[in-house]
C-alpha cells in the first residue's frame, strides 16, 4: 500500500518523540517534515535524542503544509499552536490529526466548517489512549444494565489533582445513560469522613496515590450476585501513539471533521 | 405499569427457585402458575424450601400455558423438555424465556418459525449472565484494536473441565473479529509444560482452580504501553436472574424469536 | 489421633451452625453437647436447619460443661454470654475458644488470669478469618520496607458503616511499625471532596459499596518502580472456621490464654 | 549521621546506572569510585548518560578498592568478575553488596568463610526487589495456613521463558512449608492441553505474556470461603534500588556474610 505522509508538529516534545518513533517503526508511515519553534532547516536526526530520520525542519508552519506534499498533520503543540496549525494544514490540502484539547467552541466551530468546504478529513480528540477511551465507551454500555457502579483511579503520588480528568469523564459519560439512581444503603454513614469518596451524581470516586503506581483505572459495575470491571492500565506515554496511528490511517477515509478517538472505535 | 404474568417451568431447581424469588421480589411480574414433573395441583407455597406465592402447580404443561392466561413461560428445565415446552407456548399464544442450551440446529428452526407463523416474540438464551454477556461483547470489539489477548478464568475447585465454556466461547467470539495474528515471542519456550496455558488461535487461556473460589474471568488485551481488562466476579447464581428478567421484560416486545442474550443488550 | 470433644455454645446462630458443619465434616473433632437457650434435652438433629448430630442441648450452661466430658468450648454468642461461660468452662477443666470482641479490660485480666490458675489454654479472637489475619500481619510487616501505602476496602451495599473495622485495625497496624511519614504530593488537592478517602494517621482508606461484593480488602504498597498487594476475598462465613478448627486444635497444647489469632499463626 | 562510601562496579550497565542515580539522590550516601572495563582515570560526570557525579573510573579494580576508602562495594557485574571483586573487597576491607546469581557452591563457602576471617559484613542477593522477597516470605507463610495455591505471572512478550524465575523459586520455597498435598479434583481434565498451566509437584503456575505488561506477579491461596492474594507489580527497575540500598545500609552492621535480600527483611 501507499506510504501516509506525515508532518509531525512538536517533534521535541514528549508526545512528539513518541509519535517520531512511531513513523520510524511503522511501515505505513513516511515523515515529510516537522514543524518546530527552532532548528529552521536542519534534519530530525540532527537533533539530539531523537530518531536517525532525513525529514526537513521548518519554523515556518505555511511553507512546510505547503512544501513537502504531506497527506497529514500530527500535531502535538499547544492549543494556541494546535488551532492555526489545523487552519493552516485545511488550507493547504492536508489533514490534521490533532492532540490537544483546548478548543473553544467557536475555535471548533469554524475547523468543522473549513473541513466541511474543503471536503477533507480530520481528527481532534482530548485523549489517543484507545484503551483508555474504550473502557469509557464499555462504561457507557454496561452502566444501562448495571446502574450500580464506583471508580478507583490510581496514580502516582506527584499526580497534583484527584479525581483524575479521566474519571471525572467517565462518570460524566455514564450519567448520560443511566436513569437518576440512588446508590448504596440509605442509612450509610462515615465514621471517618472521606471513607466513601468523592460524589459525582451518586457515583463515587476513590483516587489513591503512591509511589511506584503510574496511571490506573478500574470501573466496578454491582449487580445481583456479580460484579463486571473494566480496568485500564498504562505505564508508558506510548500508550497514546496507538490512538495517533489509528487516526492518522483513518483520517484519510474521511471528509468531515471528527472530535474524539471514540467515533473512529466502533 | 401492567404486570407481566409468568409461568415458570422446573420451579423446584436451582434456577427455578432463583426465578421464583425474583418475581416474589418484583413488582412488575406475577406468577401465574408452574409447570412440574410432580405436585400436580398443589400450590407453590405447599412446597418446601419454595417462596410463599399462590400459583397453582401443573404437571400438564400444555393445560398449563393453555388456562392460567400467562404473558410469558420461563423455562427452566432440561433441553428435551425445554423444546416441547417451547412450542406449546407459541401454539398457546405465550412468549417462551428459554435458559437451556441444548437445542438441535432444527429444532431451532422450527421454532423461529413458529415464533414468526404466530408473529409472537421469544428468547432463547445459552448465558443469562448479564455480566458474563456484556464481558464478551466487549471483549469482540476491545480485539479489533487489541489483538494480542489472553484470557484467565478462576473456579473452584470442584470443577472438572478446564478451560471453562465461558472461555472458550470467549475465544471463539475474539476470533470472528481479529486478524490472524502470531502472539508473543517467535522463540518462546515453556521450561515446564502447560505454563503458557491453551492455545485457540493463538489466543491463550489459563485456568486456576481453587477452594475459595467461585466463578471469575479476566480478559486481558496488552497493547503499546497498556492494558486493557474486563473481568467478571459471579459468586451467586442469583447473577442469572438480572438476565431472566431482561428477557422476561423485553420479550413482550418482540415478534420474533431472539437467539442469545447479548441482541437484547445494546 | 484422640477426636477433640466439642461443646458449641450459640448452635443456631450463623456462625453456630457453620461450626456445627465444620465439626461433622472434620474427623479431629466431635460434638458432645451444645449450650443454647432453648431446646433443653433436645438432640441437635431435631432442630430444623442444623446438622445430623446426636449431641444434647443444654440451657444450663454450667450442667454442659461439668457433665459432657469435653474438651473446648466453642463459645458464638453474645459478649455476655461469652465471658460468663468462659469462666465456667476453665473452672470445669474445658478450655474455651470464644469469637467475640466485646470482653472488658477487666474482664480479659480475670480469664486470663484464671487459665493461668487452672493453667488450662484459652482462645479469645475478635477475628476468626486466617486469611484477613494474615492479611493484616503481612502489611505490618510490609509496612517497615514500604512506608506508603493505602487500603481499598469493598463491601455489599447492605453495610452501613465506611470504613470498615478491619480496615481500620489493619491501618492501626501499620501505624505501629512505621515512621512518622507524609504521603502524597505536598501540594495536592481534591477537586471533589472525598476523593482522596479517609486518612488515618496518613494513611488514606477508601470504601467501595456496590450490589454483588461481599467482603474483600486490598492494601497497596508503593515503593521505587514497584508496588505490593495484599488482598484478602471472602464470599461465605465459612471462611471464619478455617480459624476456629486452628484454634480448637492449637488450644490442647496450650496452658495460657492467648488473645487474637495472629499468634496462632505463625 | 556519617554518609557510607560506596564503589560502584559496573557503572555503565543498566543497573548500575540506578545505582549510581540513586546514590546521587540519598543522602547517606557518597560515591568515591567505580570500577569499569574501560574509561581508566575519567570521571563518572564525562561518561555520557551517567549523572553528574565527580567520582574517578578505575580499571584495575584492587587499586580502586585499596586507594578510595570505601566502606562499600556494590558490585553489578557478572558473575566472573562479582566473585573476583568479591575477594578483593574483603582483602581490602571493603564490605561487599553483590546482586549477581551465577556463583557456585565452592565460590560462596569461600566468600563466606572470608568474611568470616575479616569480620566483614557481605550481602550476595539473587534478587534485590524487595517487592517481590516479601511476596516470596509472605507466600511461605501463607501456604502454611493454606495449602491450596496456585501462581500467575504475567510479563511482557518478549520475554523468551514460561514460566519466570521469580514464579519457579516461589513454589519451590511454598514447597518447603506445606505438606504434601493433592490440589484440584481427582477427576478434572483438560479439554485443551495446557489450561491448567505447569504443574511444580502440586502447584500450578500459569505465564501470561503480553505486550503493555512489564513484570508482574500474583500468588493466589484458596481456603473455605475466601482467597488470599499476594501481588507484585513490577514497572522499572529502580524497583531494585530499594533492596540494593538496603542491602548497602545494613551490611555496615553485619560481621558475616548473609545470602539472599530476605535474611535483611524481617
Amino acid at each position: 500500500m501507499n506510504q501516509i505522509k506525515v508532518i509531525v508538529a512538536g517533534p521535541r516534545g514528549r508526545m512528539g518523540q513518541e509519535a517520531l518513533r512511531m513513523i520510524e517503526k511503522e511501515e505505513g508511515f513516511e515523515l515529510v517534515g516537522c514543524i518546530d519553534r527552532k532548528h529552521d532547516g536542519a534534519l530530525v536526526r540532527d537533533i539530539e535524542g531523537l530518531p536517525n530520520l532525513e525529514a526537513l525542519i521548518y519554523t515556518d508552519a505555511e511553507a512546510c503544509l505547503r512544501d513537502v506534499g504531506a497527506d497529514v498533520l500530527v500535531d502535538l503543540t499547544t492549543p494556541d499552536y494546535a488551532y492555526k496549525h489545523t487552519k493552516l494544514a485545511l488550507e493547504n490540502g492536508v489533514r490534521p490529526v490533532v492532540g490537544t484539547t483546548g478548543y473553544t467552541k467557536e475555535q471548533l466551530d469554524e475547523v468543522t466548517q473549513l473541513a466541511e468546504d474543503k471536503q477533507l478529513g480530520a481528527v481532534i480528540a482530548p485523549n489517543f489512549a484507545v484503551g483508555a477511551v474504550l473502557m469509557m465507551q464499555f462504561s457507557k454500555w454496561a452502566a444501562k444494565h448495571f446502574p450500580d457502579v464506583e471508580i478507583i483511579e490510581k496514580h502516582h503520588d506527584q499526580k497534583l489533582d484527584a479525581p483524575s480528568g479521566t474519571a471525572a469523564k467517565t462518570a460524566e459519560l455514564i450519567q448520560e445513560v443511566r436513569e437518576p439512581h440512588h446508590q448504596g444503603h440509605p442509612e450509610e454513614k462515615e465514621t471517618i469522613q472521606g471513607a466513601r469518596g468523592a460524589d459525582v451524581d451518586g457515583i463515587k470516586i476513590h483516587s489513591m496515590r503512591l509511589p511506584g503506581l503510574v496511571a490506573h483505572q478500574e470501573v466496578v459495575f454491582g449487580g445481583l450476585g456479580q460484579t463486571l470491571t473494566i480496568k485500564h492500565d498504562s505505564h508508558h506515554r506510548e500508550s497514546f501513539m496507538t490512538g495517533v496511528k489509528l487516526a492518522a490511517e483513518q483520517v484519510m477515509n474521511l471528509d468531515t471533521l471528527v472530535y474524539g478517538l471514540e467515533h473512529l472505535l466502533d
